[in-house]
């Protein structure tokens, strides 16, 4: 029997994995009735501190977020974890690879772990990501783990969506001028830089250290924290967590989480809404609409913007 | 005196740098005259071999361009460089470091380089790119190299803007593993594992060669290339010349490079649209519109869903 929306939205808040992996499946597949889910989960907003944590492919996320849930469940935290993977259009979906070492903690009703894509929902993974939220949200987790690849958009997308961003780096991947290069330099709370015990991890946390000391800061602003790690032996990771409840703690002074939750709501919404709108453009691709001018500016016969302008034009609300 | 729009695009047909400049900066810039450039550059489109360059940080793209730059000119292409930065929205653009290898062709008359950064553009990176190729091909470039960092997001884009994409690989990047997982051998035309003198090269390679061969391919397909190379000694540079040369010749015959033309306008197009579209939202931030919504969704008081139905119901065309 397929259980409806108020029944798995009882279950999550009841704690039944079961239920949470079904919402969370709406969400990713965009099932019609996700405006109903969403809805149901509106009131649990903004309970967790998400935590967005990111880096180029092979720095070590996937074993470090392993690390991480262990150390959070050690101080009693009800810990959800989000696998994201950016590149979904193509691959449908996370390889299973590196999920496998989170295995041990699949008996543990303290967690939730998921990896997910994008696919199907209006929004990509702007308007994905934080439903998803909602659903470990309601299922109270207090600490939400989101761990995507990538360097460019992904982060700049993470940044967004987390209360709290992690960029992981380690020696031999690329130095400081590159993670400037990357734009990550303005996006992270903390660094950790991971496999420290290899040659040249000195050097990173120096180069980090010292880019860090040219930013100007006004009083009261947060300094990104540099944390060094070995998360495959599993060192260093309670100074990653120490580091999270830190930048919680300042987040919790004054007026700054519910800015940063309105601001987070703000892209959310936006993200939806031009998601329904794409939608809408798409929906021309069937008629004579973006094909025909597809052709015509390939053709060199008329301008991109004015074809735009027709497309638009052609939007009914 | 600044010089109007006919006569900058009169100056890039001539070959003049400076009006090639001016062009881009005014794509860059969102400039409000874009669209009567578009217009003008129009009967253009579609001259050039559009070549994206993609890998990690620290991978090697710009040593790679530059050496592909030297060898394309030896065999008398007439080259565009676009360095894009994809994390402009924090950096504001593309960091100096590596762009200073590409001066030796700075006083070559045939090359234009330039770093571009996304901010301004409505519709960002995935409709300033293709309006700053339009200028190249109106100057009479026959390839264009278009570099860009990143995996996830950036890769996607740079897909479905190039008619041949490469993908740049290190030894000890991280493995062909995380290639699939990043999604990048679907996106492939070429593979360049580069630093092809340093341990694991070979594995790389191999790597690759065997994950190629599991996938399935119509007859003719294009089969993507796999090549060695060290930038850094100009070593392997030819090879990746000719597996470019290779697949230009690939897309001529038949309908396939006009079909390549159609997707990326239609992309284009949408990307425009989108922009346009955004900015309205946008412009609700400053009425009650956005913002509101945000902090009633933040607070659980309203889902995002019906948030953006409100939103997108605002939106007068």
């Amino acid at each position: 029997m397929r259980k409806d929306v108020p029944a798995l939205v009882a279950g999550a808040r009841n704690g039944e994995a079961r239920s949470v992996a079904r919402l969370i499946s709406m969400v990713e597949d965009g099932d019609p009735r996700l405006r109903e889910v969403a809805a149901a989960l509106a009131p649990y907003a903004g309970r967790a501190q998400v935590v967005g944590l990111t880096g180029s492919p092979g720095v070590g996320k996937s074993t470090t977020t392993n690390e991480l849930v262990r150390a959070l469940r050690a101080e009693g935290h009800r810990v959800g974890v989000l696998a994201v993977d950016p590149s979904s259009p193509f691959t449908g979906g996370a390889i299973l690879g590196d999920r496998i070492r989170m295995q041990e903690h699949t008996t543990d009703p303290g967690v939730y772990i998921r990896s997910m894509s994008s696919r199907g929902q209006l929004g990509g993974l702007a308007a994905a990501t934080p439903q998803a939220v909602r659903v470990l949200e309601g299922a109270g987790c207090d600490v939400i783990l989101v761990e995507t690849v990538g360097v460019g958009q992904a982060e700049v997308e993470i940044a967004t969506l987390a209360d709290t961003t992690l960029v992981l780096l380690a020696p031999g991947m690329g130095d400081a001028i590159q993670a400037v290069k990357a734009g990550i330099l303005e996006i992270a709370d903390v660094f950790v830089v991971n496999k420290a015990d290899r040659p040249g991890a000195d050097a990173t946390y120096r180069d980090i250290q010292g880019m860090l000391g040219l930013g100007e800061r006004a009083p009261g602003d947060w300094r990104p924290q540099v944390v060094r790690a070995t998360a495959v032996k599993g060192e260093g990771i309670g100074d990653v967590a120490a580091a999270i409840a830190k930048h919680r703690a300042w987040l919790s002074t004054g007026d700054r989480l519910r800015a940063a939750h309105e601001r987070r709501a703000a892209v959310e919404v936006e993200a939806i809404a031009l998601g329904t709108l794409r939608a809408r453009l798409g929906n021309l691709h069937d008629g004579t609409g973006l094909g025909k001018l597809a052709s015509q500016v390939a053709a060199g016969e008329l301008d991109p913007y004015t074809a735009a302008d027709t497309l638009v034009a052609e939007l009914r609300p």
